[in-house]
């Protein structure tokens, strides 16, 4: 599937699939390719093929991700993604139609069960939270979110549509065998790190599911005996991250509260701005991807306005995950060096804060 | 069913059914009761009536709910409930089997559709935010959870328990009729405020339950022409209660995505233990149940240490529904001025507080 075996970091093409998507999606994208080529570590080519992919491709054909487009983007190294989305209430956007179609269709598809979400206060970062919260610790954690299950695998449907006997079900699908090679990468991630691991789930209402969580989780723990167990309701968890997330190293969570818990984790952490995530398929039966936590903005889109950090540390991400954790590593420093730059400077454009990281790498 | 109209709030006797419930629930719950004393109505007497459920009763004799208590707590005014919860883990105790057998039955059997939970900074509370986010305005709202459906019906189930081809499902469930009632009250309340309603809801996930409450919110908005309306996917819905709560005036949500924001919320105006919470049946068919957010905390029961201000605050929350606004503005306005009263002071029992309160109300 793979050109080069890429987890060798041998020095050849990397074929990645690029797809801008819409709104800010496009334009945080060109600034992370932009440092992505900077950051290439020798002998190492980046070959992009764009995929127009996204809200103008439907609204215009009617498309989302036609059949032979999935296999191509299959048939790459690994795919970085901006944020797809049109205007909110588009009458011609039926809600979730692309997020269905296009980007979950991606995850289920090429099996991204690891949905990686780091997040650190980074130097001169604004936080929204207090000196007092700050002051507890450093703030550094992971969030390992499944990627494939829960309420998102679009198992539901409705009656009497449009009636007031209307009638919905979501179903919300949790299997052993997909806890389980989930809350073992976790576990792993946490053993290389500080060694804590906190599952949020909401165990004492979503009781079938959160059985199945619980158990995985004691019984993977005995293969890693050195890393600390602790579990939070959904509804706790939030609470802590608001008021001490210092404690927190790796947290493994389900599909749903992954969503919600790295939202507010990126909130805390200086912004969405800033959140970078992975897609990941850690068996590499698949290409992974790569993306911003944040959505496509379409209020300031074209402006120049988008921060695209999130963008470039995602790219950061892609590079570690093929095996270049040294140009991942340079990725970051310089997102860092520039991040402690901006402390009381006058905004800038998007593509002069892609300079600015570009020229630092 | 009542003894007397307590919507009218004419003299006489309020029924009260009293479960305090396990661990702190009884400490703050005998505060709550004083308090309530404290600040009956003239010619009001309240008659309550303890019912020992919760975590001790089914530990000593497998009960949660029997079908008889819960009869005679339907022949009540109202419910004051403290907090119900054994040991995190206890493998005598099943997760949810109290808190679905118990809490969520006595929700769903006496139809308190509207899980109503005010949120506001009192002077002198601390919160985890920054003072540039708390500049930015007054913090006062008030999320409507819907509190009837959702993933909250127990609808689901697991097969090959305990193999690794253990399989489970959770249904959540979203009816028109269901969101029609809880947006009506919504609509209403906002009407009564800043006139300000907020959606929160994944409708690009939840596509099917979405539809429906996109759709009722926009219908029944014709009849309140004068509230502006918003919508918030619940994940950018948490980054707003960390970097600009003061935007929210009443909130409309379901069951699980306002348990998780509401948690949220109650930390970023001081923590749970400030956090009151009503169960409301608003066409008054049964008794309405008042209860603060917090749980058992089990960690520190029986040792006075407990804040009983979120269980004052219910009680607060139960005269109210019951017709006595007045009585109610008198325990909040005595809780504001002990809250003021602590800063900088030394940490009190939960007595101590109870009977501060008590005092000045
Ligand atoms: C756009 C949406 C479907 C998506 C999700 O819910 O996973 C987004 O919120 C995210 O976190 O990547
Ligand atoms: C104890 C639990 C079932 C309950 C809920 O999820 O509703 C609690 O968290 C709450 O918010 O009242």
């Amino acid at each position: 599937m793979t050109s080069s075996d890429p987890t060798l970091g041998a020095p050849g093409s990397l074929r990645l699939a690029v797809i801008p998507g819409d709104g800010i999606g496009q334009e945080v994208t060109a600034e992370a390719l932009k440092v992505l080529e900077a950051a290439a570590p020798a002998g190492v080519k980046f070959e992009p093929t764009r995929y127009d992919l996204g809200a103008e491709r439907y609204l215009a054909t009617g498309e989302v991700l036609p059949d032979t487009v999935l296999e191509e983007i299959r048939a790459h190294d690994a795919i970085l993604l901006g944020a797809v989305g049109g205007k909110p209430g588009d009458p011609n956007l039926p809600p979730g139609i692309l997020e269905r179609g296009l980007l979950l269709r991606l995850r289920f598809e090429l099996d991204h069960y690891v949905n990686l979400r780091p997040s650190r206060i980074f130097p001169g970062v604004t936080s929204p939270l207090s000196e007092a919260v700050l002051a507890k610790g450093d703030i550094d954690f992971v969030v390992v979110r499944e990627g494939t299950e829960g309420p998102y695998t679009g198992n539901g449907g409705a009656i009497r549509v449009g009636t007031p006997a209307e009638t919905a079900t979501e179903v919300s699908l949790t299997t052993a065998f997909g806890v389980e090679r989930v809350v073992r990468d976790a576990y792993a991630r946490a053993q290389q790190r500080r060694k804590k691991l906190t599952l949020i789930h909401k165990t004492n209402v979503l009781t079938y599911g959160g059985a199945i969580w619980t158990r995985i989780v004691r019984e993977v723990g005995t293969e890693f005996p050195d890393v600390a167990v602790d579990y939070l309701h959904i509804d706790a968890a939030t609470i802590f991250m608001a008021t001490d997330p210092a404690r927190f190293d790796v947290i493994v969570t389900d599909n749903l509260f992954g969503d919600i818990i790295t939202d507010l984790a990126a909130a805390v952490t200086g912004g969405i701005g800033l959140a970078a995530s992975g897609n990941v398929n850690p068996d590499r039966t698949a290409p992974s991807m790569f993306e911003p936590v944040h959505g496509s903005a379409p209020d300031i889109a074209g402006q120049q306005l988008a921060d695209p950090t999130a963008a470039i540390l995602s790219a950061s991400l892609l590079l570690d995950h093929l095996g270049h954790a040294d140009a991942a590593r340079t990725i970051e420093d310089a997102v860092i060096g520039d991040l402690a730059a901006r402390a009381g400077a006058e905004a800038r454009r998007t593509s002069e804060v892609g300079d600015a990281i570009a020229v630092r790498v």
